[in-house]
């Protein structure tokens, strides 16, 4: 753990690759004003990131739940996706108003909706803790004791800067260990709806053009934040522009993208790109074939599983995106080829003898993973599985951590995590349908069942190693669903007070498989731990190697903290003989429009385009009201509803996906291919004032002076 | 029948839509050398065409089964679709060497294979014969007894013609009888293969690229015409471009269109688009899924299925493409535009009372049809439906055509038709299998029982009537196949050579429904011979108003006679952030290899492109070896093969597609999208030179003087 890396190696000139990296403000600040400048941002450096201050232009990037946004007016009024806000919709929906459906617009301040349980996060502070966190590692530990140390050094931190009033505190590691963050957030609970478009304009396209270009999707949505009853007077905000981007433009996308594998070595890539893809591939396309066909057995059954099926497909279609880039890109190649540059570069120097090691400590972690891969790979989907799988395990594991001091417990099962973990309880009970959950356990546990010998699943074997029939299984499995409580819901919320022992003492053969299955799991994340101390070791001595090689400076994997990407507007080419241009416009979204979902853009959108009532919104270079455009900011999840802003610090969209030939650049940077997608911002401007007639929200997003 | 259209009216000098009209040789001749020329072709107007000598460079399109195709040597080499020679590959493939996939090179003319029945037609007379078959009709003629005089003279021009040796004659009626010809062909019976590359180039792509951009398929072939031994020496040819062709640049293609419906009044259409394509959609679909499924049943019935389903594939993709592309190109709305812009310039003129009664009297027709629409349609859906219906219906046609003199049969069922028919009914077995034609027939006969009280069938009616469940129908077919011998070859064959009271003495039920669904087919037919006869009455007059309206030549719809069309080099937009580039090469076709059908590339083709052993074949633009590109011709089905010229003559390419985007061009042009598909020429000669070493074949196409 002596790897400091010096700051100046982050501080050379060579730039890298336009638009690749997603740079924490300090690597701005530190890459001074040309290289800012040369990314087309004219502003003062200090008005973009000051570093005494903690703050600038850069941190009006506000984490929502799985999601970033940012204040555009001086009175708290915050602008995300769309589809980040699909929880307070359903919230305030009625049988007499479908807000999922149909939008929601707040004409006076008094109409705002108030979320119940959404919580955003203003960043106030940030500071580089590596130094503490080292030095809370004793000298000589092994790996299981160095990654104890690291996370309860974490707790610690965040547990003393939690307790400030309002505040949520956020560790982060970076590129396994090559540095730590201790980020402070204002904390805001009152969070009101204002502004959501029907889903016919906020997720129009849906599924079908998810992931893809060109889109038509106006997916954003405001929301104002407030503060002892008051709007929030927010430290920084972006006014929208009202010119927009043109091809070649320069703009920059903030947020917090969630995470990426880029430092990574080409045998952990490897991995994915050989095991864990296809595996999920296959598995949950298994899965996404009996839910469907269990959805159509009945309404309910359908709405049951339809969030699960979403969630499903999201992830298999990711897969595929994944080792289509990985293959296209050649990223496994890449990988390889840099590495051995770096290799040949540490030999010829005394230093780099330790960076050679590190390499081949990592690739022996990577090879002892494959040994149990198959067994690792189906207890890691016990939580994503079905719910007689999923709900016993975390309450076994609920069970198990609360008899601990809460500063000795998992991360996501502390006293501060409880609330989020009751909400969740009650809300996932209306995803499960028995008929579906039965047929998704028989999947999971035939798969179980087929294991090696030398990687069995003694929970399962004890269960269901008697049924060598499909139909002794079924039987099995039906006995199973009727003799278990744990679907009952308010059982389960009386469970999940529960000690292990009172769970034992019920003996419900679910809990008890679920408790079985999490002591394997347990015992696998114990192993994970170890490796995950050993990799605190070994990678940033690695890195190092790396960034000093490469001889300028190299931006970190996402890790859910405040980042900023730079890039143009461009177009891009999927494939020989296409070429996608930048930008879309109504024109282009009601040529889409079909009347059936996901393609109904609403009546009143239409009749606006129809009667060319384009106010004041028209591009000058389409003569259209423009809808979306692309970029080659360097984005992944986390980074949906991220301000997209001009070089002058005005927002000019909300990023809300990336296209699919770029689904892979979590595992490397394909210029070729590297494009976000991003609401424009005239297209909100456009509904507000000539659909809508909301003028006074209009006035308060362009006319506010930065 | 008054209504010779002055000529005059088809040289008038504003020029139609860049790319749009099929001309005849004969307009391009009268539309004068500076329209030739203003289309990018620099040739003198009398190498073009020769109305006296009845030839020039525009005849060297030659007639080939179902194609296109054109001499491209002095010693009849001969180029086509890769696709329109399928039928020479299988008849010369053995257990040993499958010509289908493999393909196949001729190394010397000893090589070359013959094919058994393939038959191809030079053009070597037109006639223009209008007055002959006006005369023909007498005065006061009813509809049935013009369409039966019209019928009666196209007989006795076409026999008279073929009594010449070695000589096809074809009738031709432009726009619903606004002129005939008649041209004379020299056929040549001894045809040999000389070239078709691998399937994984000349079908590259299959089905998953069928209709669509980019394309990256070398759908070529060549051929050696013989005469006497000797290689045919075509009084035209054209020598291959070396050159190619950049966006921009003009091109021709030339050949035999076979069908299209420009001339067609709205309400035709709407048919068209209301009712036809939707049925096929529906009927189709069902068709196809009841196919698929029974050929997951077993290899055997896959393989019997196959060719159906790929036909019905094809006419269901085309459905879908044409009702995208007649809403998408608001053809309806132009049609009925354009009518209203003809009717207001003929109801102020004396001449033009006549014209609006035509077109009143079109209208009636039209309304007519739709009355016993759904029946009509299951009656012409027996020839493409079931081997159940088809086999019986059309051997009840056979036998009742064959007891009348050859000159008053039916055309398709003369004496010149027979050697074709007995071909078929043997090669038509092998696509026969009875599972899934047993499902197939009751998929038909559910419709037909489900029609309308005033439109039953009747035949239909008698054998099914009494099935009122679907298990009595099931029970009633089965009865039906296990009763009749029609599957039977040798006595289907015998059945063929049978007078109608012959086959009903048989007392086979399917046979017995056959003469009774081919008394009703006839029945339908006489009323739509009257229909043609009154439409022969009604549609010139229409179209005369129509062409002296538009004040400018307006080229006929495609009915297989020879025709050109004139376009240039380009791309296109399908929709909006999306541009097509007009030009393919080697590069996108391996980036698109993945080793399995239908993107299996040849390991020589992809071993050439690796060692990057492009010889003199590369684009100066791309640096790459061409393989296909777009241009704006006006094409549709017929032109497979079709030659495509550059202005100077040369070939540069081979037709062998239009764009999704562009089926419905059948019905109006479209110009945003009227975009025709063309292997380079440069890629078949790359593929001889650089992959195979046929340096002979590469002489003798590139280096002949025109």
């Amino acid at each position: 753990m002596r790897h400091a890396i010096p700051l100046s190696l982050l501080l050379l000139a060579t730039p890298a690759l336009a638009g690749e990296g997603k740079w924490t403000p300090q690597q701005v600040l530190e890459q001074g004003p040309a290289w800012v400048k040369a990314q087309g941002f004219g502003l003062p450096l200090d008005k973009l990131w000051d570093a005494k201050a903690g703050g600038g232009l850069l941190a009006n990037a506000v984490q929502l739940p799985g999601c970033s946004g940012s204040f555009v007016s001086a009175d708290g009024l915050l602008i995300t996706n769309h589809h980040c806000v699909a929880g307070i919709l359903q919230e305030h929906s009625t049988p007499q108003a479908n807000l999922t459906v149909d939008g929601y617009l707040a004409r006076t301040r008094a109409d705002e909706k108030k979320a119940g349980a959404y919580r955003i996060q203003v960043p106030r502070a940030f500071r580089d803790v590596s130094a503490e966190v080292r030095a809370a590692v004793p000298a000589g530990a092994d790996d299981s004791a160095r990654f104890s140390a690291v996370e309860t050094k974490q707790k610690a931190l965040v547990a003393a800067c939690e307790k400030q009033p309002a505040t949520r505190c956020q560790f982060a590691e970076f590129d396994g260990g090559l540095f730590f963050t201790l980020t402070e957030f204002e904390e805001i609970v009152d969070v009101r709806l204002v502004y959501a478009p029907p889903l016919g304009v906020g997720n129009y396209g849906g599924e079908v053009d998810n992931w893809s270009w060109p889109r038509h999707t106006g997916d954003f949505s405001l929301l104002r934040a407030y503060k002892d009853g008051q709007p929030y007077q927010p430290r920084h905000f972006f006014p929208v522009s009202t010119r927009g981007v043109r091809e070649g433009d320069a703009v920059a996308v903030l947020g917090y993208p969630g995470r990426t594998y880029r430092a990574w070595i080409a045998d952990e890539m490897a991995e994915r790109q050989e095991r864990w893809f296809p595996a999920v591939r296959d598995l949950y396309g298994e899965w996404i074939a009996i839910l469907e066909s269990s959805g159509k057995t009945s309404a309910e059954v359908a709405i049951a599983v339809a969030d699960d099926l979403r969630g499903l497909e999201n992830t298999h279609k990711n897969a595929l995106g994944q080792l289509a880039g990985l293959g296209r890109g050649r990223i496994l190649d890449k990988q390889r080829a840099d590495e051995e540059r770096v290799q040949a570069w540490a030999a010829l120097r005394a230093e780099g003898q330790q960076a050679l090691a590190a390499w081949e400590g990592l690739r022996t972690l990577s090879a002892e993973k494959l040994r149990t891969w198959d067994r690792d790979f189906l207890l890691d989907l016990v939580a994503r599985g079905p719910r007689a799988l999923r709900w016993p395990a975390q309450l076994a594991r609920r069970a198990h951590e609360a008899v601990k001091p809460d500063a000795e417990r998992e991360p996501g099962y502390m006293e501060r995590d409880l609330p989020r973990l009751r909400d969740r309880v009650t809300r996932d009970q209306k995803r499960y349908a028995e008929t579906a959950d039965r047929r998704w356990l028989h999947s999971w546990l035939k798969r179980a069942l087929a294991l090696p010998a030398d990687q069995r699943i003694a929970a399962v074997d004890a269960a269901f190693g008697a049924a060598t029939t499909d139909a002794a299984l079924e039987a099995e499995i039906g006995r199973l669903y009727a003799a278990s409580r744990v679907f009952d819901l308010a059982t389960r919320k009386a469970m999940f007070e529960e000690t292990p022992d009172a769970l034992r003492a019920r003996k419900d053969p679910l809990i008890d498989m679920g408790l079985a299955l999490d002591a394997e799991r347990r015992a696998l994340k114990a192993r994970r731990d170890r490796t995950a101390g050993a990799t605190l070791r070994l990678r940033p001595t690695w890195r190092m190697a790396v960034i000093a090689e490469a001889g300028r400076p190299v931006a970190p994997d996402a890790n859910s903290s405040l980042r900023v990407s730079f890039g143009r507007v461009r177009g891009y080419s999927p494939r020989e003989a296409v070429v996608m241009t930048p930008h879309t416009t109504l024109a282009g979204a009601v040529a889409k429009h079909t009347g059936q979902d996901p393609f109904e853009l609403p009546e009143r959108v239409r009749a606006a385009f129809v009667a060319r009532r384009f106010g004041r919104w028209t591009d000058p270079a389409s003569g259209q009201v423009p809808v979306a455009f692309l970029a080659d900011c360097d984005t992944t999840g986390g980074n949906s509803g991220s301000p997209t802003i001009d070089g002058e610090g005005r927002l000019v969209g909300v990023n809300f996906d990336r296209v699919w030939e770029n689904v892979a650049n979590d595992f490397g940077y394909n210029p070729e291919v590297a494009r976000n997608v991003n609401a424009d911002a005239r297209y909100l401007l456009w509904l507000l004032e000539e659909v809508e007639g909301a003028d006074d929200l209009v006035r308060e997003l362009v006319a506010a002076p930065r």
